[in-house]
Order: structure tokens, then sequence, then C-alpha cells
């Protein structure tokens, strides 16, 4: 069985803060825990805020955070961004930061996952994993799912490929995308209306727990990329 | 908090078999449940199963279940499907399942989870939700997860355009695609490799538990999609 928990209480998250202080205070962790947290209070708390005065300052600040535009349609920009991610408006996000004010990506959402990871075993002695989500949408299906942006501590990807189905048979295709499935997992109890930025994922096979990164295995490099 | 549970030891799936029995025999449901059944089963209880004698046969499987395809790459081919979704190989699967047959999607899979909840509902008298799920890749991002192909009591999107963030201001672009995100939280208790093909859902917020269609909902018109 796995669990997943709310982390409710965190308050409002400022430059500098530390959040796995945060996070301690208001559950007690276990070894093998996965610890997500939402990509907004790693922002905030890595300063990754920019002053947005309208709408023309918005889309030079997503053509900034664009290595590459895929599709442009209205107000809505598709591009690859510096991270490797492809997403809508290069995820400078306006929701849940104060008005005039966009929250970029993380610069390095694999490191700030090892960061939180680090700070939470040296407060806690307790050795948990990190996922750092945030919420994309899709092409040919509607609605948004939430994804990782990085990982620490637990396989971004579990790779099944050679091993065996139940018959014996050689599994085609099965490199499953853990990571993903566990900041979709948490979104669950988090909710886009609700203050719950952080989920704890309890009770996940030991053999995930590994170093891991979503940036070497998780972005798809172009040359593999059918729709880029 | 939110149970994930895996629902052990279903034997091997007939054409004809009652999927809601063999679920109802090994789980005490509980109102509220969302009970994942993967894809697999379905087809076989559906006889959804089709001998293909070679590579070339399995081709033309595929061409047949498509309507159009997008893009091929060596033996990949990415296609909407007669039911609008875009898979790989138009969903046409190999694995788990006997050797020289394939096993293809669902005529319509919010009809099969509708089945099963009402089956359940027959033989339980406990009123779940059922989503059906099969594992796709996704463009951009390496690894597959698994989505809803069907869902019947519980909503494959929850809406909450227009409802304030935490600061009251308009949330954009938050319609949460529920149904994948429960097929998603499922599969961390079934993986590729073991015979795990139902799970339960269990603590899902009641708001959620409503009619709904993934065909309707989730899957995106043309004139919406970037990418086709």
């Amino acid at each position: 069985m796995i669990e997943v928990l709310p982390v409710e209480g965190i308050p409002e998250v400022h430059p500098g803060d530390e959040i796995a202080d945060l996070i301690a205070a208001r559950i007690d962790l276990r070894d093998g825990d996965v610890v997500v947290v939402t990509q907004k209070v790693v922002s905030k708390a890595e300063d990754r805020l920019e002053k947005v005065a309208d709408g023309e300052e918005r889309l030079r600040l997503i053509e900034r955070e664009s290595v590459r535009v895929l599709r442009r349609r209205d107000e809505l920009v598709i591009s690859e961004t510096q991270q490797g991610f492809v997403c809508a408006n290069a995820g400078v996000d306006l929701s849940n930061v104060d008005a005039g004010v966009a929250a970029l990506l993380p610069v390095d959402a694999d490191r700030s996952a090892r960061h939180i990871r680090d700070a939470l075993a040296a407060r806690t002695g307790v050795i948990v994993a990190v996922v750092v989500s945030d919420t994309f949408g899709r092409p040919w299906r509607r609605g948004v799912v939430d994804v990782a942006l990085g990982c620490a501590g637990v396989a971004a990807i579990v790779d099944l490929r050679g091993t065996a189905d139940t018959r014996g048979r050689a599994l085609q295709a099965t490199e499953v995308a853990l990571a993903d499935e566990l900041a979709s997992a948490a979104e669950l109890v988090m909710g886009k209306d609700r203050d719950v930025p952080v989920a704890v994922v309890r009770g996940v096979d030991r053999s995930w727990l590994r170093e891991s990164s979503v940036k070497a295995e998780v972005v798809r490099p172009h040359n593999e990329d059918l729709f880029r």
C-alpha cells in the first residue's frame, strides 16, 4: 500500500527560507518517504521572482526563459525552456504570487531537490527522497497533470525493459516515468485552490530509491524526439 | 490522506469474464473508492484480442486501428486511434498476452468503466468510481505514465478555472486531468513486471465523484490541438 499525505500549514514562503525546516516542523518523516514539493514554493525560496508590469513584459520574460518556441496561439506560448522542458509559457507563472510578480522555474530543479533532501537529513536524520513538481499541459489530452521538474534520491525512470512480463516474454517500452507519477499522485492531496504545496508519498518500493536526475533521465534529447 | 491499495491475486482474465466479480472477491470496497483497472484485463474480458503472426500483420492491425498517423520511426507508429487517443502503435499490445496474440484497446473505455462500476454496485451494493488505465509515452519526456482511457463516477477533469487561488486572484489554466492522475497513482502499486492489474485509490475528495467521460472531457478536439 502507498499513502499520500498532505503536509498542511506550510506558511507563505519567502526568498531565503529553508523549505526543509518548514516541512520538518509539520510532519514526522520516515526513511524512504518521497517528499513532493511544488515548484512555486521552491521558486519563492530561491528568489526566482521577477516583477512584471503587464502582459508585454511577461511575454518578454517568457521569451528570455525559452531557447526555442514550438507553437503560439493567442496568449499561449509552447516553448522549450533553458532547462529543456517543453511547457506553456516557459513555466512563467502568475498564480499564487503577489500581483505584478511572476515566478520562474528553478534554475536546476534536481539541485533544488538535492538541497531539500540534504537539509531534511541534516535536520531530522531521516533519509527521504524529494521530487520538485510542476503542472504541465499535454498535447492531445485536455487538462493539466503534475510532473517532476527535479528529483533526488528516487529514480526518475524505472527501467523495466528486458525484464520479463508475467509470461516470461521480454517487455517492450516499459521505462516508467516514476518521478512524474509520484508528482501526479501527490497532486491528488494538494489541489490548486488549497494551500498545500507539499505532500509525502509513503510506502514506495525500496528498489526505486537511488540517485537520479530528471534532467539526465526524463528530458528527451532532440535526436530522440518526434515532436520538436 | 489518500491510500493506494493493490488488488492482489487477480487471476488470468479470459473473454467473457466479469472483472467486477474478480475484484469484489479480493477486496472490501467502500463507497467513494476509485477502482483503477488496466486496459489489458479489460481488453481480455471484452475479447479485444487478435492473432498476429508476425510484425507485418501487427503493422496492418495498427493501421486498421488508426484514423491518422502522426509520426513513424522504425517500428514505432504514433497515431490517432479510432477512440481519439494519440499513442504509440494504436495501443496494439503484445505484452502479457499469449504469443501470437495482440490486445487492442477497448472499443469504448468509458462504457467499459461504467460496466465494471454497475457490476460492482450490483454485486456489492457499494458505489465506487472506475478508471480504465493504459500506459502512454509522451513527446518531450522519456518514460511512460499511466493515463485514463475511460472513467465512470469520477471527474475526468476537475475544473478549477475561475475559482480563486489563495490570494483571491483568478486561477489560469487549472483544469486538472484528475482521471489521468488517478491512473498514475494506481500504477505505483501495480508495476509492469508484477501481476497486479487492479488498484484502489481510497480517500479522494467527494466533490470529484460525478458522472464523467474521458472521451468527452479529455480527448482534445482537433481545433484546440497545436500538435496534430
